[in-house]
């Protein structure tokens, strides 16, 4: 069994269960729902108890339930560069912005990264009489890079230098 | 002239001047500091007022400054995959999580995207004992897929359907 | 089931029943042909009375139908360079005449795009006694460029300056 | 001297001059725009009295004015897949909807594609109180597959079948 | 049905018979052999008559027949480059000898391309005491650029300008 | 010296003078015009009495006369897939005839390949009241694979069995 | 039936059966093994009496034989740059040494190539007291260009030049 | 000036001074030598008083000394696949062993990543009578995938679950 | 039967028995967990005692023990660039820093290269109060390039010279 | 000053002088041919003593004599897959014969790659009747892939098994 036919498997019963995500993820609960939805589409792992939940909701195996305890191969099935619009817009705006963001990010926090690993994302609805918009807060735990082997004081870490 | 040289000319000047990023979209201002900044780096057209001040804080000539005033070829010079790991965390973050975001956003909003253009996007630190964050908060127009030819009195866009 | 499968199911069909392209979409009505051909194969979402109609035309389940009124990947099962030769032909007047068409569209428009989402297109049979040609009306939305973060009294979006 | 030297320097002087690309076709005249900024950003040829005039109007050498009237090695600096959001709509579009064109431009026409070569295109600006729109007329022959070496009376084109 | 699986069962058929091409497009005639070859290998369109004689030949069934009628996606399944050493060997002549063949079509007849539609083409064995040759005449109607919006009696084809 | 800058500085004479190809493969003659081209244009080798030739009518110094004579790193520049239509029709070709072309030249000559080394072609205009034709002639060696190692009198080349 | 259904089914048997290579080339015999190997992988036409011996030992159906005795799609099924550390290193010889075995060949044999289709090589294991070492034996006839529409006696052929 | 051209010039320097890599690094001190050595090669940044003890050494500019304590575009220059052997070495360790390694690494830490910004390497030669050895020691952060919106208890860090 | 097929087979076998590697390689044993772990996941070749132990502990066939006995086609199935995030991190690091190992690795060894092939990594954990990290210990043969045909008693080898 | 502005430097020379590679590598001397050329080319590295005895012979200064006693970056400058046509015969040799080679490597030598490293090879001219041949003879070490961590008494290289 790979991920991909267990993904296959659990789109084909919310197909026919006519279930939203919304009330798939209410059910698990648990974690945001980013995260049990990318582990549904094979991208996470779920935790035990939400793996259990999971595993209830759409009558899967004990098998089944296992592999959603495990951490998949993410980035499987998804192409790059995307050829989904809605995904597309999102590899345009870091291909676009990603030289002004490193920019401003190095200015404020020093020599490092966002984190994609400890990072969270919310999704809401922004209404506006325009057309509502879609509004996305994320938040990332900025890694300095370390300098290691540093003998003289200097700060080990890549942070901002006065 | 090609705009890459106007930004390693830029980019030469403020090495030289020592000014930081702040300094310079202060002294500049007019519009948020990601687009000024991505405008300098050559991703973005500065509008005619915010052109002006460039060139007066940069010494730029007639030219250099009707440069900047252009909408450039947006995307040169950001290899994809990005090599730089800053740049790349956000890639991948697309890479694993677009499918769950694209579940998520056509069930609130139908069929549709998140404008890349009509877009905008604040960087904040969030201090947190555990290691200090990056905030980011973006929020884009969503666009629905319009539905044409449609003569049957069926909503003529990819809003969500009841 | 995979989209691809639904796809390949409903060309079996239309094969098996002898039927045109343009019966099917008489039957379904409802939406500009282009849209109803692209949903049949993959690339565009059915709403769901045309969904409804659709599903009692080509026999198909109560999950088959469903399918149809989901976002597809878009993108999928076209290889880009296209290697048939009535796909090419359009890609590459994209390659070709794409500078120019930048440039007339920023000039006369301002900093934006052509929507590809609010956007639509017909097709016609233009009698020519040299050899009769198709003939193409595409009309897609302008979105500008937005310049947020904007202090001045500068106008707020990419549309042409004076 | 190459092809995108020249182009550099057309474009430099255009920035110089304050020229719009209006001015410059209306100048040069004689051709469709779309095809004239073409030929002037290094995509197209121009006839010899239209090179003339451009010759005249951008004060080039003898030897540069040749060059225009040269065939370019086409699609020479345009990244595919374009990088630049405005030229990618238009990928994207012949990405998504290829399939169904080529569906409906078979049934209708027979075996075959719309040509590349022979064909014209027209953008306008429809005015539409939800935001203007680019109107695009594109109008290209339609080229059947031959059928060579039929030797039973049936029509040796790729034309429509009875 | 997938147009690979129909290709897989003739050449399975053939294998099966062990029938050559010669004797197959005999059986089929009509077309040049070239063609029919390549509808049988998923590439081109059979007319009518000729799709009613291969299916009468393979024993296809209905749906089959009708497939073979259609004008599949060309290009499928074949490599680029080619592994093949065979069809390797073409795609080096093009990427050798194409900038030379572009200067003397051009030369000839001006801007344009040669049609890879209405365009055919003959093998033969061109004995040769050094070892026998294959020999190839291919012929493709001119298909000049057309330049649109000619306002000032300038020949409005790509020939060859005097 | 690389051989792109000696190609760029002979197409510069060339325009220059004015001269077309045919006049320059005139005055240089001895050999297929194809192929001096091809060396002109960097993607053969000059043999010493042309490039003699070819050095006296450019005004070139010793070294390029050498450079010309001198096997050239053959298919650097030209992007493949080709960009130019002109040429990407013979891309198209082979991609989309290839496997009929494999099926009959190893029907009617063995297992091996038509030399694109070995291998001639020539160009003629084919006058046609729909519209003149190129006429491409082209002739390579068959080259059987060899089957070495064969102990028990099996014919040891890639011929056509009986 | 696709080749590489078969290449699997006769490793299948291979295992099963517990042969090596050296037993399985040892019974079909009458040619270099190398090339015996390389058609039960698929790489290679085995001729008509070594698809029979080939057929007899692996239990393979009339079909099954005659898809031995057919020229596959060579090259098929090895991903390139290769992945396989053995295959890879041989990849990196010619990428590391292309350049200089290009000089050498051309300064010895004139302009042209070392055939890779009348081309034999065999393997010997060297003895060596610091560790055995791979000896391959390659022989490749060398193909001249030729230099066709010569008219002035030069020798006609690429070879060295006196 | 781009970092590539200072890098270049380092390269230069050292080239023309004799130096050793042992000899800069011992020279500038404070760090790793695999840091100090990837900043030259513009791989990493120069904390402000190495950058001091570089631009001394070196003799380089104000300019030059800023550029050294800039983040670069971290992986310009380095081809992926890398072509050089002693890189691609690396390369294929991952490619061959990284599953492995996923396994090992999730089964003893949870779900996350061994961290390349928080991350130490040190080399040193191993002695051995059958060969020396290059023995490296690399320590990386683990980081945890942190699962946000968890509300039952359940431990919101990727960490190895009981 | 093909490799991804067997180590599909033992993937699920192990999460159906619930094992954990350490449980699997403690019972095989013989040889590093890597390395064994490699060989499951179908990267890596089991010597005969171990295929024996894994046949056994997995259930498998004579046909399935002996194919984990083969050397399989190493890098199979991992994309490059990796998607997976922990595999990627290696990778960037190799990326980054591959050019400052080599400038190490070559100033202390002389012209070679670390062997991928007799090499041997282990993996700890490093209690650390910042957070875990991951420690490992890689070791791999040096390989000096061997300077062949070296008349004049130059050392042969790449080795550091004086 | 990079490799490559040295190896031009240096092919401008030989152009120059008229000098053939035999007359060069008979005046260096010291090692094989292909290594020297390789050297000259920017693929190898020379040691010191060849090192000097190319700079007198190039006229070389002491920065330019010390770059060719530097290790390069190998496999610069080469495209893959190599658009020359000499170069690519033996890219074809590896895609189509890579799989046969491995099988007999492997079963002759057990687990282990041919080294690219501890390699020598050199080309002879072998006259035949039916044309001369080039003659190619590689000597590669073997290499036997480690099995590390073996504690039961089984033969810890990847040698062949009994």
């Amino acid at each position: 069994m790979k991920r991909e036919e267990l993904t296959e498997k659990i789109l084909d019963i919310k197909r026919e269960k006519g279930w939203s995500w919304k009330q798939i993820t209410d059910e698990i609960g648990g974690m945001s729902e980013v995260l049990v939805i990318g582990a549904l589409l094979g991208q996470m792992k779920l935790v035990k108890p939400l793996a259990e939940k999971a595993a209830a909701l759409f009558g899967l195996s004990e098998s089944e339930k296992r592999m959603l305890n495990e951490v998949p191969y993410r980035g499987t099935g998804t192409p790059m560069p995307p050829t989904d619009p809605l995904i597309y817009r999102f590899y345009e705006m870091v291909m676009v912005n990603g030289p002004a963001w490193k920019a401003l990010i190095e200015e404020e926090f020093g020599d490092g990264i966002m984190s994609a690993i400890d990072f969270n994302i919310a999704f809401e609805r922004e209404p506006n009489p325009k057309g509502d918009r879609v509004r996305i807060t994320m938040s990332g735990k900025f890694l300095p890079y370390k300098y290691y082997g540093n003998e003289q004081g200097i700060p080990d870490y890549g942070f901002k230098e006065e």
